[in-house]
């Protein structure tokens, strides 16, 4: 066995630990990185990327079908070529692929590691059966991977995941998708515009990651309108039916209806890659889960001397499953394992005001900790409904609902949850209004064009900053 | 002759005038509001509202003839019905109009008079030969109007403007547009993408409100390489062919082309309505333009004695002819002028970023002064290509080049010009962060979701941030 001696051991090549690398390098620790699997990031591979690919394709059939309302008229069928549509997604996700083993190429060989990494202890990792690296730290970027019931792998080949669509070479005909979470509420709509007859299945009520329930109420009508979206199905049996699988389903007049899909697309949920790394065999402190427990401003985990040489960084953490949060990770765990190793103190790194948004249409968009994050009689909402919005009107995407929260005691924005047009976008004002410690006052000098979608946001901000005002907490510096 | 008597008397009920009627009876003044002709703002009737509705339907047409690329067939011809088109954009257009109509509705008939107003002193308007308004302060909002040479008039009924493309019934086979300014380029790529025939034709090479030299030349081989656009065409004749008009112009090669049209849309600016009011009976200095000096953060202007009673607001004081910078003029004249009427002193408005946003496809954004206003050796530049940008790609919008400037002396983000996808919402986001006086390392601090365009503004922000660091200007609080 080959023992190699290093500052720093990154588990993992993704986005996370590619982050971490080149930050521990960049402090001027020895660094070696260790993958387990294919290179290639989940983001690149089978997550953002070719999901937003997928959605192009979508978006682009549900323009035709509404080209009509603007009088521009086809006369003859669309015809969606299964073929050529997965055909562009896979072509440009290889080549997403391809900047990402670059990278990875770029790293000397002496410094990657192919192969299995296990903890024998908080220093020390056994790699495969090839490889013993002794560090100063240890940076945990292992991932995760999608999660589904055991009872799902009764369905043997008609099972798949998301990461499997993308390999596809044609459309299927019908896909169950379980689980309406942001990858099931993508896939699920991108794949109904492209002709697939889809049902998004869940339980629970949950709708993407939105907690405000009006905002939920308003999602659900509007999506269930476009296609099937029951996020709290009662599922009788879910079972194979020679090559396709038959899902019975508890309708709410107390009889029962059966479904017939291709396939069952397990959006579920997914799971960090920690189960198998030998975490036992380190004095890590771990939450009921098993993730170790961690401080996110530094990204150092808890051991119970308090002494712990180990981060974690990216979707192994499970803190926020996203590329940027990842990214920002890696790079505060890269460094302060270097600052460890280099015998320095950790430091807390830059984290930024939340923001999440689901490629839906209408997008869903979440800043700040969302509704549930707050406490209620804390807060105000000012709010705004774009299906008169002027803009959004013209482009014939007057669909949505945006809440924004102000905070009772300081006047502060706080975040908003929205299903809006433009949501990415919108998001993004709001997010660095939000990192501005922003009052809607303030944010209500700023510009808006005409005609604009975020003249709709504006309306809601004028909801809010009405509302804070008649709480009488602060005064407006507004002319 | 019936005598008014009111605290402040305004010329104009478009938008900069009925925005400071409110603002100068939310002050507490009495105020009257005088329209020569139709109610209805520019904006509205025939403005931002119905040149987005055409773009609308342009973006359309075109998203149909994009969609074989991501694999959506139309199998047969795909059909332009001018008819639809227009009806939609005027049906909307009346809709939005019916807005205005209303807000003029709700002011008291006591204080809307209808006429031609003109000055008779400083303090009195004479509104056609049936009122004499006598007031304590005058706003002049009387907007602008579209301005053409004099020679274009031989085209007769083959001449139009702006204003009567949203009153046609039908879409012509081949339109001519003199001017590539913001109007010229919207218009002209719009009904090209309906199947017009178009040639934008200029003098001077000016691409619409685009001053740096590496934008321009973008933009133009963007722009030209989809429908005839000449910002510098040699134009030897224009003269009408019976019921067309013959364009003959120079080529590079010294050849000579003639073009027939339908229609010659005199896209050549916008005038201040301000000739016919009666400047000369006022104590008022005037520019070589004849319009009224003023100081633009309290609109008031400059009288010989300096104590004039008379402010000006939109398009009629021409610094700025954009709807949110005429609501915000009147709102900051109506104020003023009520203040000035009720004795007391004029205050600063609130005046925000500069943002200029063009709705071609890609869209053109303008952030601050532009390049024009910076002196050289001064200021850094960022750059970003869009060709390569992942979202772009993705969605096959990926044409576009950014320019983002920051000062050399204090580091901080100066303005940005920008062919660009989403610009209009880049632009805002750039704004904000200009107004709130941002360095590119604190904006480089903000989140970027992912895959996202503002990311291809990330890597812009970067390339900036390095070349003021390099500059050794200022220290970076960046983690």
């Amino acid at each position: 066995m080959k023992i190699l001696k290093v500052d720093v051991a990154i588990i993992g090549a993704g986005t996370a630990g590619l982050s971490a690398y080149r930050a521990a390098k960049a402090a001027g620790a020895s660094a070696a990185i260790i993958e387990a699997g294919d290179y290639g990031t989940t983001c690149a591979r089978v997550g953002c990327m070719p999901s937003k690919l997928l959605i192009a394709a979508a978006d682009a059939a549900d323009a035709v079908g509404k080209a009509p309302d603007f009088g521009i008229h086809v006369d003859g069928d669309i015809r969606i070529d299964g073929r050529a549509v997965m055909d562009r997604v896979r072509r440009e996700r290889d080549r997403f692929v391809g900047f990402v083993l670059r990278e990875v190429r770029d790293i000397p060989v002496a410094e990657r590691i192919q192969g299995h990494a296990r903890f024998v202890n908080d220093h020390t990792l056994a790699v495969a059966d090839h490889t013993r690296v002794e560090s100063k730290s240890i940076v945990i970027a292992a991932g995760s991977r999608a999660d589904y019931p055991d009872s799902f792998k009764d369905l043997g080949d008609r099972l798949i995941i998301s990461d499997d669509v993308f390999d596809w070479n044609d459309l299927p005909k019908a896909v169950a998708v379980i689980g309406p979470g942001i990858i099931g509420l993508e896939l699920g709509q991108a794949l109904h515009r492209l002709g697939v007859h889809v049902a998004v299945l869940g339980r629970g009520g949950r709708v993407g990651p939105i907690s405000d329930p009006q905002i939920r109420a308003y999602a659900l009508a509007t999506f269930s309108g476009e296609f099937t979206l029951e996020p709290d199905a009662q599922i009788a049996h879910m079972r194979r039916h020679g090559e396709r699988v038959a899902i019975g389903r508890a309708q709410p007049n107390g009889s029962s209806e059966i479904g017939y899909f291709d396939y069952v697309l397990a959006a579920t949920g997914r799971t960090p890659n920690i189960k198998a790394i030998g975490l036992d065999n380190t004095t890590l402190r771990l939450d009921a889960k098993g993730v170790p427990l961690f401080d996110h401003v530094t990204t150092r985990t808890t051991s119970a001397d308090g002494a712990s040489p180990i981060f974690i960084a990216g979707d192994a953490g499970n803190f926020i499953p996203l590329l940027h949060e990842a990214a920002d990770e890696g790079r505060i765990a890269g460094s302060n394992a270097a600052r460890f190793a280099l015998g320095k103190q950790v430091k807390p790194g830059l984290r930024r005001a939340p923001i999440g948004i689901v490629f839906t249409d209408p997008q869903i968009g979440i800043v700040g900790g969302g509704f549930h994050s707050m406490k209620p009689g804390t807060f105000a909402t000012g709010q705004v409904s774009f299906e008169e919005q002027g803009r959004a009107r013209m482009m014939l995407k007057n669909k949505g609902l945006l809440n924004v929260y102000g905070d009772l005691a300081t006047g502060r924005f706080l975040g908003a949850e929205m299903l809006a047009p433009a949501a990415e976008h919108l998001a993004h004002l709001l997010s660095w209004s939000l990192q501005n410690k922003m009052t809607p006052a303030q944010m209500l000098e700023m510009p808006f064009y005409h005609p604009v979608v975020e003249e709709g946001m504006r309306t809601a901000l004028r909801d809010l900053d009405v509302k804070l005002r008649a709480a009488q907490v602060y005064v407006s510096k507004a002319a």
